[in-house]
């Protein structure tokens, strides 16, 4: 990469609370984003809420037919319309259509993602990789200037693999996933986090279309390299539960020999790789049936180059 | 009442697992009872367990026609098939056959039912009324004997109002509501705090069929007076969340002039009623569609006479 990098200046920029319909902060904060935009609004630009999945919100479920945030990839999003074929299809290619189309010179220049999660996350915020300038950049301003809880950085995206969530439709994204919180419930302590966060991203956006010039930096960031699924009976019921020394630890080191998970009858059984990980998304509700206790995670430390706008 | 009661030994107790199918403690407990028994057992009796709703579990949400935990009243137990009721009618019926039926002599002499709720309440014991002689003693057995967790005693039932939950089909039950717990969620640690309390309860029916005399005493108790809904919008959707001072302090004294809810726009709502409560299930992920932001709860001290077997 060079050393520093210009980019236009940021005028479309989208939020979606709500992507899935029981992750009660985003849900809340859009709605209400929606009855009174004046806190997403800038001197150089304003944020367009919206609701991910309408659809979902109404029943207070992660989603109807299949998962929204998993539906835009180029297998959906340019699929003929089918009548029998998923709710979230059908509103991936709306999404698509308004703020994309993905990949395109019209796609909005941003979009914020707001989740939730069960696990023990903290202010999590999710990019795809660490190749994404501006967003990492967005992380380390969000990193300097709001201290209220640790934001590690979480880059989701598997070697390979094509970007599948919604704010891939935009040119650049970030999510924010924030945890511990059950589904269906809006806690206040972490509805006022989401909503300072997005006022801390939404300043350093306004920071960059105004000219400010953001130097390189060193940033430490957690890269996804595999999912960890729980043991299982014959008869594919899990017969296991997170080991009490893993719950709540998100981002720590879990090292070989390390406890993992605890049998239904009591027995422990034992981290066996060869590496140290950092886990997170550990026991996440929704992620029983993904067949995922945790996601392992690398600590990597990035050299950014500097940014500012062309 | 007297001074000390003799009641007929306990031989028939059940134990439901799943009456709601995304609290998971008690889901994986009884599925790992069925599998394995042994702990159930003790000389003079053996608990049968069962999977309360089994398509509920089998879907992972909480009921799939009506609260399942709400069908166990005359209305639905005497009411004559239909082709279109809902699946937890049907299934109420069953149960009541199998353990009841409800007022019967045939009936279950006892019947546990396991729970979860994302509200702080940590080892919570729910019995029909203070006039329940031997789960009082039960509980009050509990709290002397388990003492890894508060074990808060909460009594259900309004004045004049018909008992409507699964163990009121056998001749006297307990539920545990563990929490806090996410729905869809497993937590080695209240899991093994459930089943720690289990065992503690089945120690105290053993006791008392071997002719244990339990001598009369005191006890504190939190009974339901009322029901709180949040703030609403002109058009239903609410206004408010639960207020952080609030937030998981159930069965804390609340007085009026507290905080009680903070509207999304950031002001705060006080309790303006005229007496100190103690809530309970705030912010419960299942209450909102019931309207419920807690429960209004007033703590007594009960005096109970002594029990001992006919």
């Amino acid at each position: 990469m060079a050393a520093s990098c210009r980019l236009k200046p940021l005028s479309r920029v989208a939020v979606s609370g709500g992507t899935h319909g029981n992750e009660m902060s985003g849900v809340y904060l859009a709605k209400h984003w929606l009855r009174d935009p004046m806190e997403l609004q800038r001197d150089s630009f304003a944020v367009t809420p919206f609701l991910g999945n309408p659809c979902a919100i109404e029943k207070c479920v992660r989603y109807v037919g299949r998962d929204l945030n998993r539906t835009f990839t180029t297998e959906f999003l340019s699929s003929a319309e089918a009548e029998d074929e998923p709710y979230e299809v059908v509103q991936a290619r709306k999404i698509n259509q308004t703020y994309g189309p993905k990949g395109s010179a019209q796609a909005f220049d941003f979009m914020f993602d707001l989740h939730n999660t069960t696990a023990n996350m903290g202010s999590c915020l999710i990019v795809d990789s660490e190749e994404s300038l501006l967003p990492m950049h967005m992380c380390h301003y969000i990193q300097t200037h709001y201290t209220r809880s640790p934001c590690p950085i979480y880059l989701y995206k598997l070697p390979g693999e094509e970007t599948y969530s919604i704010n891939s439709v935009a040119k650049a994204g970030l999510a924010l996933e924030l945890g511990p919180q059950p589904q269906r419930v809006v806690r206040a302590d972490l509805f006022a986090q989401m909503r300072a966060l997005m006022a801390c991203a939404l300043d350093f956006i306004e920071l960059f279309n105004k000219g400010t010039v953001f130097p390189a930096f060193e940033i430490e960031a957690y890269k996804i390299t595999g999912l960890m699924d729980y043991p299982r009976y014959p008869d594919g019921e899990i017969s296991a539960m997170v080991h009490p020394k893993l719950q709540d630890k998100d981002f720590l080191p879990l090292n070989p020999g390390d406890p993992i998970f605890q049998t239904f009858s009591g027995e422990e059984i034992l981290y066996k790789d060869g590496t140290t990980i950092y886990p997170a998304f550990i026991n996440e509700a929704a992620y029983y049936e993904k067949k995922v206790a945790f996601a392992k995670m690398e600590k990597h430390t990035f050299s950014m180059p500097g940014l500012q706008r062309e």
